[in-house]
């Protein structure tokens, strides 16, 4: 057991077998709520949840507000840089930030295989509430449902957020015209490839830590002090292909792209080389991908530098009224090639 | 396939195979986006889903929210009364209204395993709409994770609500005082008997229908039209005696229920009897437990009967300053027994 989840352990559980999660944690009974009071208040713990009525009463500042969804399947759950449970905050936390809002409150709801071992639901609750705390979001209310042995594959987590939108800010891809400037805010694909590296069967050594990171600091200063963002998304599954495809899809406008402007690390290149795979379609779990005027663009990339998560922002493209609809990539060998959105099976269970 | 979901089939689906679910239909890419086009956009369309971005954007009227969230991992997926989708709306549905909150927006995460028939996932998203209409909610954000065969039993769905809380409503526990009288909106046990007598194993015929229900209709008129409500919970997992116990664990009151009282079908009970459960412990999906001060009672129960879901409403017991933090059911033989919280385990799977 390590440090951090031994204080789970100081108030002692009731269970007739402590080291593992049975049918009746997720029953709706005693052993619910002995796991709701001995765990995850301990845990999670704020003047919200606490109530442990149905569901969460929180005050909202403004009239609109962003609500995101994902659940998180990633294998295997704990990966260089993160695990299932800082994944799930990090990935929901930044989807709020891309609607323009600031990420306030997170509905957090377990399916766990009877049988899971409590130690690493323990070690993912230290994770969830750090990432929480580093994010500046607090889990309002949650679900904890357990199914047979061979149902689930060990835990899967869905985290919803909430957010309120920032005055004045609409994010969308209706705002986009030609000449705007294309910033990525560090290095793809680092997920992607610290996850394969925590995978049994590919058998490689390497110091890639994912780049799993709540942008909560990143994002704010820059909607608050850069004047008009016009769009964001991060490039999650799919990839930043994916992202700006869907964003050009059906537009008048295209997307072109400087392959050499695009920082992709060193040692993530020389994995996806052996792999056979493309950094373009690879899944990043701590950037976003920002279209901003041209006017704007210098001063955006000021402001994204200041973060450690945006030291390596960078131009990498630009909206164009030549090939609309499509993203062109044009390569570091001087030739044009249409990336086009992932196609296929991807990798599975990277998120 | 049934005529409800030939809708979805007559925009030709461009898959290979158009009959399963395929691990690219949850990877980002462009399997990922036709589910999305050619069955969620068509199923739950609405300007705020339609945006496909990362999240909704939506409007809340008020300054206090209600957040609430569930997985649904029920099976089997289709029972008498019911399915999976229409369960995982009313369920979260109810919840919000448990809150003192008018229900607005759903966000609708799927879980699938890989080979999961294309046809039942057309049933259930027609069901999942059907629900979200009749209960006054939008579809608004979602997200799609596919995993490979024999990692989940076909398919989970998560849905997270959002509701804004009625203007001065304080649904709360600590709300409750001795004399105040407890309600129920309608008989227990249906749901748990409907979903057993749809498990194969269990072989028996029986008419009994889930009473999973949204519960907007009942519950908005009772806050707005009688008075101060105090406590409001639907007895899901667990059933009437576990909420029953969350409310008085660790207060100054008890709670004295009248067995004779409380409405339980016939042919319910038969079904308890022969497989030696206790209706108190049954999970309901389209019920109430209301606590409201006895000068408001009768009122109360005026509002509930007019709505098809409240008919068999009734006045099931009161608060009490004897035996303070346990429940004590009055039996029709005239003994007292307490009814502790749900130990142990509970049938799995039945929500």
């Amino acid at each position: 057991m390590d440090k951090k989840s031994e204080h789970f352990f100081n108030c002692p559980l009731p269970y007739e077998n402590p080291g593992i999660i049975s049918i009746a944690h997720g029953g709706g009974g005693k052993k619910s709520r002995e796991l709701i009071e001995k765990v995850f208040i301990p845990a999670f713990g704020n003047e919200y949840l606490e109530k442990m009525h149905d569901g969460a009463v929180v005050p909202i500042p403004g009239r609109r507000a962003a609500l995101t969804t994902d659940s998180y399947v990633i294998d295997p759950h704990f990966f260089p840089g993160g695990d299932i449970g800082s994944l799930s905050i990090h990935g929901t936390v930044n989807d709020i930030l891309m609607c323009g809002a600031e990420p306030l409150y997170i509905s957090l709801a377990f399916i766990i295989e009877e049988g899971f071992d409590f130690n690493s639901l323990a070690k993912i609750c230290v994770s969830i509430k750090e990432a929480a705390d580093n994010a500046g979001v607090k889990i309002v209310t949650g679900d904890t449902k357990v199914v047979e042995k061979g149902k689930c594959d060990k835990i899967f987590i869905n985290t919803t957020g909430l957010g309120a939108i920032r005055p004045g800010i609409n994010i969308s891809a209706d705002n986009i015209t030609a000449g705007d400037k294309i910033i990525i805010t560090g290095s793809i694909g680092d997920h992607t490839a610290a996850v394969l590296s925590a995978r049994e069967k590919f058998n490689f050594e390497s110091d890639i830590t994912s780049d799993s990171a709540p942008l909560t600091k990143l994002i704010l200063p820059l909607i608050d002090n850069c004047g008009r963002i016009k769009m964001m998304r991060d490039p999650t599954r799919g990839g930043l292909s994916s992202v700006l495809n869907e964003i050009v899809t059906d537009k008048t406008f295209g997307i072109s792209i400087e392959e050499k402007s695009v920082p992709v690390k060193q040692q993530v290149n020389a994995i996806f080389e052996i792999l056979g795979l493309d950094p373009f379609y690879a899944a990043n779990e701590g950037k976003a991908v920002i279209f901003v005027s041209s006017a704007s663009a210098d001063k955006a990339l000021e402001i994204l530098k200041q973060n450690k998560n945006g030291k390596d922002a960078a131009i990498i493209g630009e909206v164009t009224e030549n090939h609309p609809g499509k993203v062109v990539l044009h390569t570091q060998y001087g030739t044009n090639r249409i990336l086009d959105m992932l196609s296929g099976e991807q990798l599975p269970r990277i998120c």
